[in-house]
């Protein structure tokens, strides 16, 4: 279904002169969104969207806003950023440990590009499709010149479960999903940061174009983790969000981090900004009671997900990254806010 | 409470040179969003909120995009921006018979202007406040050189009393909440449409910039009324989506329509058109069994919200509309889809 009663657009668009009124063609774009309401869901064309919560669950909510030039790239390939719009917005709903319930896009647009729409609601439809994250409704609008994405999704967890921010305690692991720096990696080719790569760029990119949250996973930490959030403005800035919201400090192990194995050509520096600081990657830190140590092996196992031990809580405030020789790491990288009061 | 986590800013945008970084000025949004967490909410700065959907109730969603010059005009006064910006979300979740839970706001803006942030956050706050739809989270972010606003409400019902557009039976009666054709002559005033006046533009402004949908009385409405929607792109139109959804027809008598005051003055062309295809009104429309009329007036005065009984559901297809001696009235209005079908 595809909720378009706001989708309003006044007749001071219509200075092109195009054989379909401008109201006509973006209800075009509803074809490329619509899909079966799903059960207990209602159905196209009403004022609202419909979602049941189950019973005992609370209802977990967020929104991102992506802006052309901004936030991606003029000519990002519209499959890729249809899965990523989504995909950044359900990594925040694992950070939580809730699993998705459905989701509302407002798009924007210049103009009505029927490939970029194609191409668009594939990427889009397709992950919703992965992750039981259906599309109930949106918005769609004229802009000026460039796209505007804004995606917001709904979630469900046990409110007593839920991973929050300040649930760490002193002595707890910290674990880390997935892979580190890759995405950093593949944003720096694309820009020209970093020196020309091709094989990198080829083994990197889709970390950064294709990020795959571990909701699933995320899920089934409730109960069993303490503190999580999403890496997605890099390890060691969100692991202060951890810190801060917690009241502790924590102790990284660096040669433990999950650096992405395409990395390992690259210089040292550049590896360590990347693992560190490195953003967009849509993986969870967490924290969890050592006793848990084996029960979370088993789960990621089970769903096919990556984790590794890599720091433990402190009481002590503060990050402290130590080598394998347990010599401090420091790091000057802008907007590495929480490493640079340390460093 | 305002989630942030989302709220990214690149380094590839800091291509001016202020005092500040724009992350900090950007983090310096956020106060003017921030309020306590209401009971059962999550509170400042986890990675989604967290909302309790009341037991038996489903959640209802729908979300708006407004852009600065397309749905807005650049000089308009922020704070009846930040009002309509949440009241026309609130309106959506009144055509459905819910009640509001909560809101996400996305904002995207060219710089940091704080007359205009302190504007628009009270216009939203002291509505939301009103509504009992607390701003939960949201994302900021820089645009190039306009405004947009990304609102996403969240309400709840009874799945089974919900208000539907597919629900009116034939001999309905269709009423509608308060009064019609005052946004649209205020914004025709506004752009040059209509004859300077402005006796009725200071009459008829308010309509326009602070819509104040009946969200109380329509959930009062549940189990009461049984077809509903709210009219923002015009009565006739409006009307025309139950009509289809309900596959049946309708008689509205012209002479009963609640025209709102100020238009008497107006020649008849104008009121016509202002009151059957002027949108923007945020008032409701919906349809119920003639056996509920007191009980509709009796929870209309003690909402305090005016109530017509302006037509009835009939067997026959297509809108008819009729004067007080019963001949037809047609319209030829751009824009007006649906009644041009019929006329």
């Amino acid at each position: 279904m595809f909720v378009l009663s706001k989708c309003r657009l006044h007749n001071s668009d219509a200075r092109s002169h195009r054989t379909l009124p401008l109201s006509s063609e973006f209800a075009l774009i509803k074809r490329y969104f619509e899909g079966p309401a799903p059960a207990g869901f209602l159905g196209v064309g009403d004022d609202c969207a419909l979602l049941p919560v189950p019973a005992g669950q609370h209802l977990v909510t967020t929104t991102d806003m992506l802006l052309e030039g901004r936030h991606f790239l003029s000519g990002t390939d519209p499959v890729a950023l249809g899965h990523k719009a989504l995909a950044v917005n359900v990594s925040d709903l694992a950070a939580m440990g809730a699993l998705p319930l459905g989701c509302l896009l407002g798009l924007a647009l210049p103009d009505v590009d029927h490939a970029w729409l194609s191409g668009f609601s594939k990427g889009f439809h397709d992950f919703a499709k992965r992750c039981g994250c259906p599309l109930v409704g949106g918005d769609t609008t004229r802009s000026d010149n460039s796209i505007v994405i804004s995606v917001t999704v709904m979630g469900h967890v046990d409110p007593a479960l839920a991973l929050r921010r300040n649930a760490a305690q002193v002595n707890d692991d910290i674990w880390v999903s997935g892979f580190l720096g890759a995405p950093d990696v593949a944003l720096g080719l694309l820009q020209g940061r970093l020196p020309e790569n091709p094989d990198v760029l080829a083994a990197t990119r889709s970390a950064l174009e294709a990020p795959m949250p571990p909701w699933q996973f995320a899920s089934q930490l409730c109960g069993v983790a303490r503190a999580a959030l999403d890496i997605s403005d890099g390890l060691a800035q969100d692991l202060g969000h951890i810190l801060d919201a917690s009241a502790c400090g924590a102790e990284l192990y660096y040669e433990r981090l999950p650096m992405h194995p395409a990395l390992a050509s690259l210089p040292l520096d550049t590896q360590r900004r990347a693992v560190l600081a490195g953003g967009d990657v849509y993986q969870l830190c967490f924290t969890a009671a050592p006793e848990k140590r084996n029960q979370i092996k088993e789960l990621a196992d089970a769903a096919g997900v990556q984790v590794t031990r890599v720091g433990a809580i402190t009481a002590d405030v503060g990050l402290r990254i130590v080598d394998a020789s347990g010599t401090l790491i420091t790091l000057g990288v802008a907007g590495f806010d929480h490493f640079s009061e340390e460093g």
